[in-house]
């Protein structure tokens, strides 16, 4: 015997989450025995509620908690612009910048042939019904900067251009900041390619 | 808005447990909201199920499932000889050995005045306790090598030996494995003071 069930059990759950090691897992659990009852049962209700509360926008597929989302619901946001990204985590990075006014679209994942993610497997169907009404005048590009994410952007502006529509890409170049001696060379050729005039 | 209200209370709950910095919340949370319901369903249970059926043994106050808790009630187990140790943790860690075929008293922390903390918060009492019966012949003091665990030792040992009880102390010296060109000074020290003859 090391430890006691339901300890045992715990320690397994928080092993499981994503960067939480053997011996996190262990400090983490012995933590919440240790916290105040109602500590405890408030951080189980959080992820219960979490998971009962939070679903998917049902015209841009990000999550929310009303739907459509307060993104979507939003009368003084640019409508006629949507920024297509990967993942609900890029639409947080997208905001948390205040300089975006338009609306987005998740895909959820981004085109990716070995792992067989196909269009299929992406919210690009929905993104081809949004756009019917014509509201939507110019779409950016804003996967990744992978090979899946650009062959996704490639994807999609192929498939909108004959719509009429406007496809964008985020610029690729030297994050700002940086410092050009440790530029990967990818970044470095990218930055050349798109230099301005000044 | 950044994140909606539930997603944002869960990074926070994740955000106030130990070790987990404002990323890595951010990362936990998004993870449970792509979790299975039943996955989530089965962490939040996993924590109130940890809080509910882990208490203290009344005998050695280590974390138990039931009373006395499965070292305490062992037969095989050798009651004359106690081990003290500071928290629960500290119990898995001498487990793990599985050297040790003696019992255990937690005193859940040591003595550290500067933070309030006396013989009367720890279970010293219950120590005392114990030790009337005659059962125990031995109690080991296994409090950390730290100026608290020390003292703490000493505490006990002055308090115990009147009893008629022999104390013993783990042994201070150089870790396996380790290299005496990095040991610090205090642990080099102790290891020439307790040095053996071969």
């Amino acid at each position: 015997m090391q430890y006691i069930a339901p300890l045992a059990k715990l320690i397994e759950h928080f092993r499981a989450l994503p960067g939480i090691g053997a011996k996190t897992a262990v400090r983490l659990a012995y933590h919440v025995l240790d916290m105040e009852p109602a500590q405890a049962q408030a951080l189980a209700q959080s992820i219960l509620e979490a998971k009962a509360k939070i679903g998917y926008c049902s015209t841009c597929y990000n999550l929310t908690d009303q739907d459509p989302c307060q993104i979507c619901a939003a009368e003084k946001r640019d409508h006629s612009v949507i920024c297509v990204v990967e993942q609900p985590q890029d639409v947080a990075a997208m905001e948390r910048m205040r300089d975006y006014n338009g609306v987005y679209h998740v895909l959820h994942g981004a085109l990716s042939p070995l792992e067989g993610v196909g269009p299929d497997q992406l919210k690009i169907k929905e993104l081809l019904a949004r756009l019917t009404d014509g509201t939507a005048q110019e779409v950016i590009m804003a996967t990744n900067p992978s090979v899946e994410g650009e062959a996704t952007a490639m994807y999609l502006a192929k498939l909108l251009k004959p719509m009429g529509i406007k496809c964008t890409r985020l610029a690729h170049g030297l994050p700002m900041g940086g410092d050009l001696e440790y530029a990967d060379e990818v970044t470095l050729s990218k930055a050349l390619e798109n230099r301005r005039e000044l």
